[in-house]
């Protein structure tokens, strides 16, 4: 019987483990990207490739333009025509012992891919907590998508179980900031807010999408969308809200609960007509590229 | 020629490698001891398994009581009677992609033996800088020394050689908090005081010995010593101030500059009388066990 194929390249080469002495490992001296595959295509492939060398280059992580066609092509390698998630990871390099990181650098790549197919992209309605952990503020690193991510495993282990589906984590302030693995949306009549990430959280390439304003949406509801400083009340009036990240797409907020599993709100017409149509025109960029 | 031995354990098991889906290298999600050895004689080694224990505790990271005794036998292994650091790092281990810890986790164990005669121990005056990188609260896992480092990583990163020895990080709330390797103690007359560590910050080994208030100085010279929200006038208001952790033991500060490489202060007698006597106890601990 013929063993399977590795599903992991350390720097293109098939492994399944890195160094001990990686900075990844040793201080989440690094950025990861989470990309959906459908049937081999990479959805928001220059997305997440430009969001990927802005990070590097916010970490000041050297990494040379060659990248993303370099990590296409292991795409193709591990994941052929198949489904699933293919993760990045960009980490510093090896190094000595101690935080201060190498004057030279020689950054490492670990490329994996998970087969599957991810059906909890569709639009059906989702139930919501807040967490009681708060977002620490590195306003250095805001939106950088690195490996420093203890925040949101102690927020996810706040609770056991798939539901609630997702937990929103606010900053010290009360300010809204993400979910553990998603950004946030909310509807006001026509206006769409999304919490500003100038403090912290993790400025996803779907969140880029939607501020960009380009989708056909947009015109044809005449939403105009910006970051804002949001709190729990703001959610609470919003006439629609929905999550959003590159596996899950779009996530309509049907319910909200409060730390203590306390009903704050419900949105009985999830998905609303918004996030119904953003839903549509993300579905459509993912079929075209 | 024989092979070089391995100088590091992964489970016990030479390697230098951690699986690429260990929890630690994805979300940081472990924590770690740095402990000095001298002659094949670990320092402050209950405190250091203390320590360790505690913070699987608040990490809800599930090791048995027997760790440290393993750890032990680890030790004599890769460090012999040879001199230098052994670093431990114990994390959730294996997972599956995303951030929510497994309900049944299997950590994993890495030792680690650095050869080399920490020369740099000795009480002799250093310079340090503020950091303009401020330390994010985290109150959940304050006084853990965690795996997540890219607080300390930016902050050592803000200037390149060896000088000045180190840089102290303040909260957003402009409260200092600790070195980015190392806790700060300030001596106001007989007033020995040390940020108080609630919201962010790694609570090291050294430091709890000083404020546990049983060494010979504390009677001889009639100190007491308290934790507390200190900001950098009380560091300037300082008799003196020293930097502690469990590799260089203890640091007397002689200068300090600001992020601009300003002077702020000078302690021209440093060490000062406390940090002198301080380190004489702590070298003698050393020399006992």
């Amino acid at each position: 019987m013929a063993a399977e194929a590795s599903r992991s390249l350390i720097d293109g080469v098939p492994g399944e483990s890195v160094p001990v002495m990686d900075r990844g490992f040793s201080y989440g001296d690094g950025v990861f990207r989470t990309v959906r595959v459908d049937a081999g295509h990479p959805w928001l492939w220059s997305d997440h490739m430009n969001t990927l060398l802005r990070d590097c280059s916010r970490m000041g992580i050297p990494v040379d333009d060659g990248l993303p066609t370099t990590l296409r092509a292991e795409l193709e390698t591990l994941a052929g025509a198949a489904s699933g998630v293919f993760k990045v990871v960009v980490t510093r390099g090896s190094g000595p012992r101690g935080d201060r990181p190498p004057t030279a650098p020689s950054p490492r790549r670990v490329t994996l891919f998970q087969p599957g197919d991810p059906t909890s992209s569709e639009a059906f309605p989702r139930s919501v907590r807040l967490c009681k952990v708060r977002m620490p503020s590195l306003p250095e690193l805001a939106g950088v998508k690195h490996l420093n991510r203890l925040p949101q495993v102690l927020a996810r282990a706040e609770w056991t179980g798939p539901l609630p589906h997702e937990g929103l984590l606010r900053d010290a302030d009360d300010a809204l900031i993400c979910g553990t693995m998603s950004n946030v949306f909310i509807r006001i009549d026509q206006r769409l807010l999304t919490p500003r990430l100038d403090r912290c959280g993790v400025a996803g390439v779907v969140r880029g999408r939607l501020l960009d304003a380009s989708l056909p949406t947009f015109a044809r509801m005449g939403l105009e969308v910006s970051e804002a400083r949001l709190g729990v009340t703001d959610l609470l009036a919003a006439d629609e809200a929905w999550l959003t990240n590159a596996v899950i797409t779009l996530w309509p907020i049907a319910s909200l609960v409060d730390e203590d599993g306390r009903p704050l709100a419900s949105w009985a017409d999830a998905p609303g007509p918004a996030a119904r149509s953003l839903f549509a025109d993300l579905q459509a960029l993912r079929e075209t590229g």
